[in-house]
């Protein structure tokens, strides 16, 4: 069966082709308890709809547990495992496809799919996980290299343990949002003269409120405590990938990071896109990551060589003018680790991991200047200034501006695999 | 009426004295589904069979509520909000009271006492809350400076923003398990030689495996994102208190832990008591903690000035021989911060809190060697040997060692508040 052509209409250059079906939670004005849907073109189908009226009657394997798809959350689908996913997404392709086998599901069922399929412009999509808990790593060489040049010059830019693990700390789920969610600037301490000898802080908005350009995955599958998840193990617990923009305080984070890590500098939101593309879907746009010259440890050597996906990715700044500026562009190419290394090295010890838990990337850079994934490396920590379309200068965002990263992959137009939008647009902060 | 004398046989010196009454989740060999208690004496009084049987026909306010006893965890009651665990708490204490003004519900129902009251030995506890993120600060000063004096010198050990914030990073609320489950030793990344120029790690079960002695506290109310929770209104969201031991790796965290903190050397388990300590009982036990020298900024000054516990904290070791060593005694009032402190800051950024968030209070270690918290500071980063009461020595924990720490408030015999038991028995790593 082709993806490539539908009996509906998929516009071209639509990240949502049918090569994708990405899956989401949704709500409607008509119908406003969230549930499962899949994004296709410029339309959402309601999963809960399709399997109340026998849209599953071509995959018997599904029914017992459409259940799943009237969940506020894809935590249950995800559970049900890789096979399922795979099994449901090339179902609807080929409810879709022009040469469907099932014509009578959708195609020649009007009332199906009025019921069923809505403009994703009048859709509200929420967060598509319960996250329980969600773990940022530090894979992105490049970031790490540039921001460690900042702060230790060069000869000490990246840390001994650097390339023999995927270094990571645990971040705060409660604040993960999905695209569209405001972002509030937030308050905190900020060392305003680090050199000087007696060290106050003060207390103010931050000043240096920075992007972080990542992917997440999201974890499929549970492990018991005590027991890892191999490295062989690891593709078949993760369910799919979003894109992901851990908004940073740096000011904040410069004060309070010694000794046990940033806290409050992270913890006021972090944005994930709303559509989870499925990690069956990102398969042919494996490619070889960032070379890591040093030997590993036998728990993190994976079999395939080309580990990382190929997705193009770009960041845009919208001020409050209304005009755009591309902050960067760059591919996901650039990680020295792959989210099965990540997952492998995060259990090795016993942790147990559970449906919904969030990987994230780590700030993707590449090597040139227009590649960077931060504003503190673009800037160079606040040394210089970033020049945008309409005129003004950044170094660090500005209230009411508003951030989008796009992530996409292949090349054929009408067989694009991608996330749509990853959006946050900065509020004043709370006067206190 | 009075909180010493019950109808009750509560033993003298029990923890869970009439001025207790501590909640946790409990099954019976006849009744597996997890469900709401609270301990009293050597005994637990199981609350969804104790409302089923008008248990709450005195208290009018709880009866539209009483769902609440029958989940499988606390978060449910807990949400309620801390006005409604007063009246709980202390309806409970009415009906155990020798004078109590509700005879039929309990005292001289027989029937009800057969169907609700349990011996403790006979109970199993489960996880209080559905953790949804767990936070791990950093208050014990002592402890903070113990380390810091291994590490880096006397003159630096404290980092200069110790004084002014509660340094605090975000850890695995997954691993977090019930006392008395198993702790298996974790493998990990080791770097043998650190002196050395190539920085080679290898791969092995965990050598120097720590205790961290901590107090722990459930958030019960919620705030939206990027709205802070004042200090004056902190306390009004602290649910309760457990003991805590946060089992550390210490050999794969010295590898790991530059730049963003120790990851997998705290992922593989966090133990904590089985009987939550609400709040309200504590508060007779509030007492002045570690002076702060330094002035606060001020949302994170408290009108209070008696503002942390005064816990009489002990940890035992037992090896296999079956003989116990007290490794540590203290007092929880050695901490900088309290909880209410440690909440303000959290959320200042505008992080949002949720029910069932748990709150580390980082480790609690005296200024005495006999009142250290963690092996680490006890045998100076591995360079003494503490001795035991069999004859043998240990730096580290070794396999079958079991940790059992315990907590207690008061000293009249009949109304001791107290925190039970918190143990961890070291099972063997897995070879992989």
């Amino acid at each position: 069966m082709s993806t490539l052509h539908s009996w509906f209409s998929i516009p071209r250059g639509s990240h949502f082709s049918l090569a994708n079906i990405p899956f989401g939670i949704i709500s409607t004005a008509s119908s406003k308890i969230p549930r499962v849907a899949v994004a296709i073109g410029d339309h959402a189908l309601d999963l809960q709809v399709f399997a109340a009226n026998n849209g599953f009657s071509g995959l018997s394997t599904i029914q017992p547990h459409q259940a799943v798809f009237s969940q506020p959350t894809l935590n249950a689908f995800a559970a049900l495992g890789r096979p399922v996913h795979s099994v449901v997404r090339k179902y609807i392709q080929s409810v879709f496809a022009e040469d469907t086998p099932y014509p009578e599901v959708l195609r020649t069922n009007s009332s199906l799919q009025k019921q069923a399929i809505y403009p994703l412009r009048e859709v509200q999509t929420h967060l598509p996980f319960k996250i329980g808990d969600y773990t940022d790593f530090y894979a992105g060489l490049n970031h790490a290299y540039n921001v460690g040049v900042l702060f230790r010059g060069p000869a000490n830019a990246l840390q001994a343990n650097y390339k023999h693990l995927p270094v990571g700390y645990h971040g705060r789920a409660s604040s993960v949002v999905v695209s569209g969610t405001p972002i509030r600037r937030p308050n905190g301490q900020i060392l305003e003269n680090p050199a000087a000898e007696k060290k106050f802080p003060s207390f103010s908005p931050c000043r240096k409120l920075d992007i972080e350009l990542e992917l997440g995955a999201f974890v499929c599958k549970a492990n018991e405590i005590g027991q890892p998840v191999s490295i062989s193990e690891a593709e078949e617990s993760l369910f799919g990938v979003v894109l992901m923009n851990d908004w940073s305080a740096r000011d904040i984070q410069a004060w309070e990071y010694v000794p046990l890590g940033p806290f409050n500098a992270k913890n006021f939101g972090t944005t994930i896109s709303a559509w989870v593309v499925l990690a069956e879907a990102l398969e042919p746009f494996l490619a070889k990551g960032l070379e890591n010259d040093t030997e590993l440890l036998p728990y993190l050597r994976e079999k395939r060589t080309e580990n990382v996906y190929d997705i193009r990715l770009q960041v845009d700044l919208k001020t409050k003018s209304g005009r755009s500026t591309t902050l960067s562009k760059t591919s996901s190419r650039n990680l020295l680790w792959s989210f099965p290394q990540m997952l492998a090295h995060h259990s090795i010890t016993g942790c147990p991991m559970q449906v919904g838990d969030l990987l994230g990337s780590g700030t993707i850079s590449g090597l040139e200047p227009s590649e960077r994934g931060s504003l503190l490396e673009q800037n160079e920590n606040g040394k210089a200034s970033i020049k945008l379309a309409d005129g003004e200068e950044r170094k660090f965002l500005e209230d009411g501006d508003e951030i989008t990263i796009t992530g996409v992959c292949g090349s054929d137009e009408r067989a694009l695999v991608g996330f749509g939008e990853c959006v946050g647009r900065i509020e004043p902060a709370l006067k206190l």
